[in-house]
């Protein structure tokens, strides 16, 4: 921390909204807003009406010249290129040189990584991660992603997209068709979207068994939904649940065995089912663990709060961007 | 390289022998001896017969004095605890304090790592690695080991034992036995015992169909063997080798999702099997590999000369010994 430049920004862009706030060393968010991400079609609107919006807020608290950086968690966001790379649904043509961009209208130094990478950032600075060196964060939200640290460095890989933990196979034939273009991977039966389809699947392969969720066209259930009929005892959401635990749970154990991380961390939507999902994936993580392991990796929750976590997990990128 | 300690130890011992040599700053080995490891069941006896085989060899080339540190690759070795952990099938009781007993018998720094992990190390130093940051090496022996490189560091992972890329499970349901107690590890099929095992696998289920290998008793037939009759024609033989190459390739997709790395580089006598492994190995990684990464990950062989790569890939951690 810079004693004359005491603050930070975060930026994280999602698909829809981009939200910003100002933070502080301890983690605290002192003001925040958003805008809509797809209202220009010209990055630089876009550019200039977040500028803006953070502009009022810096002068809200009174922080004019004492921003040390600005950290993005933005879609394939790279690193090391400081580019928004190809194969994102956003409304400007890829690559996008955000970094460069912010840098040039902001005048002060700017770091971008993709959202998982910023969360495992955001969790080691100011979260469940607060003194591991070791650890993979696991985001479970419309997809899975995940941020991994080796020894308190994040892996961004030779060409910055390390990391893509929802994208190793676990069903290496007929598994579930992806948006990757591969079919198996990880995100298809461990994201909020999967345990949706294995509703869908359980549903209808089972037409005789009652269940809660019947209630609900078959299409238009979600995660949420699931949750909330197994929380109402429903067999079939509590199978899903079973379901859905144990592949994660098989997975990290694997990934144990690349870096023997102290503890997985996770985050999104779906982490917060509780033992629905914990109890299920920690047995089949022992269960598939190499021995040298049993027992010695710790499951944990993210520790941020879910209105800041996006916020706060990028601006911890911006303590590091002039070091950049 | 020290200019006044211009050498570096490199030991590595293994299950039946111990092999020992002085290394300089270029990787060339000046001379190199070897003991058996288990003709001393005292640990005692064994570190004296070492460091009397060592101080030979130091004596013969005039090098008193000019030994920078001792690398050693060892089962089960441990770099952070400079321990032989428990979990091998070693003559003495474990765990052993290696690292210790040698430094006090030598009086020069030493480093200890497993061997998978001292052939990464080695690559990097002399070898097929030399000016990569980002790369793992498979090792493809009796086992299936790894050496993980990010950013230029090898990954010991929370507790000295990441990287053991050998037990990830690649066949989740129905796999085979592996001596780790579970099932399904990639070494039961990628290392040279696999493709011994799967050979035999394939002369049962295909009874009817000719092969040279059938002239060999079926318990006694060797991945040597198969390779032998491979390059003469035998189609089963070749068969054996789509099915190891192709179970590799996509095991390194799913490793690339983890660490981007910019090559895999095999070593180990499976590794000298060319085309026969390589060829379905490659087409299997690209076509399981996430587009990002297609057709940018290279997969390269050892450029360690046999005879002299394990006391190689042992004396690189040498140079480090003294950092430590």
């Amino acid at each position: 921390m810079n004693e004359l430049k005491p603050y930070v920004i975060g930026i994280d862009m999602g698909g829809t909204n981009t939200v910003f706030g100002i933070v502080d060393a301890r983690g605290v968010v002192l003001t925040s807003d958003s805008i809509k991400t797809r209202k220009h079609s010209n990055i630089n609107d876009y550019i200039d009406e977040l500028y803006n919006g953070v502009t009022r807020l810096i002068d809200s608290v009174d922080a004019k010249d004492q921003i040390l950086g600005i950290g993005i968690g933005a879609p394939n966001a790279n690193y090391y290129t400081g580019m928004i790379e190809d194969g994102v649904n956003l409304p400007w043509p890829t690559p996008v040189p955000l970094q460069q961009l912010l840098e040039d209208k902001f005048g002060v130094p700017v770091a971008i990584t993709n959202d998982a990478n910023a969360a495992a950032i955001g969790e080691m600075t100011y979260g469940a991660a607060r003194g591991l060196k070791d650890f993979i964060m696991i985001t479970l939200g419309t997809g899975v992603g995940s941020g991994i640290v080796i020894n308190g460095q994040v892996v961004y890989g030779a060409d910055g997209f390390a990391g893509e933990l929802g994208h190793v196979i676990v069903k290496r034939h007929n598994g579930r068709q992806c948006g990757c273009g591969r079919s198996g991977c990880l995100e298809t039966y461990c994201s909020a979207t999967g345990v949706a389809r294995t509703a869908r699947e359980f549903l209808e392969a089972r037409p005789n068994e009652e269940s809660l969720l019947r209630e609900i066209p078959i299409d238009e259930i979600t995660s949420k939904d699931v949750y909330d009929a197994a929380m109402n005892g429903d067999k079939i959401a509590k199978d899903v649940f079973d379901f859905t635990g144990t592949i994660l749970g098989e997975a990290l154990a694997d990934f144990t065995a690349f870096s023997a991380p102290q503890a997985f961390i996770l985050f999104g939507g779906l982490a917060k089912s509780g033992d629905l999902l914990l109890k299920p994936l920690k047995e089949a993580m022992e269960k598939n663990m190499l021995s040298i392991w049993k027992g010695k990796v710790k499951v944990l929750l993210s520790e941020l709060k879910e209105a800041d976590a996006a916020v706060l997990g990028a601006s911890a990128l911006g303590w590091e961007a002039p070091k950049r």
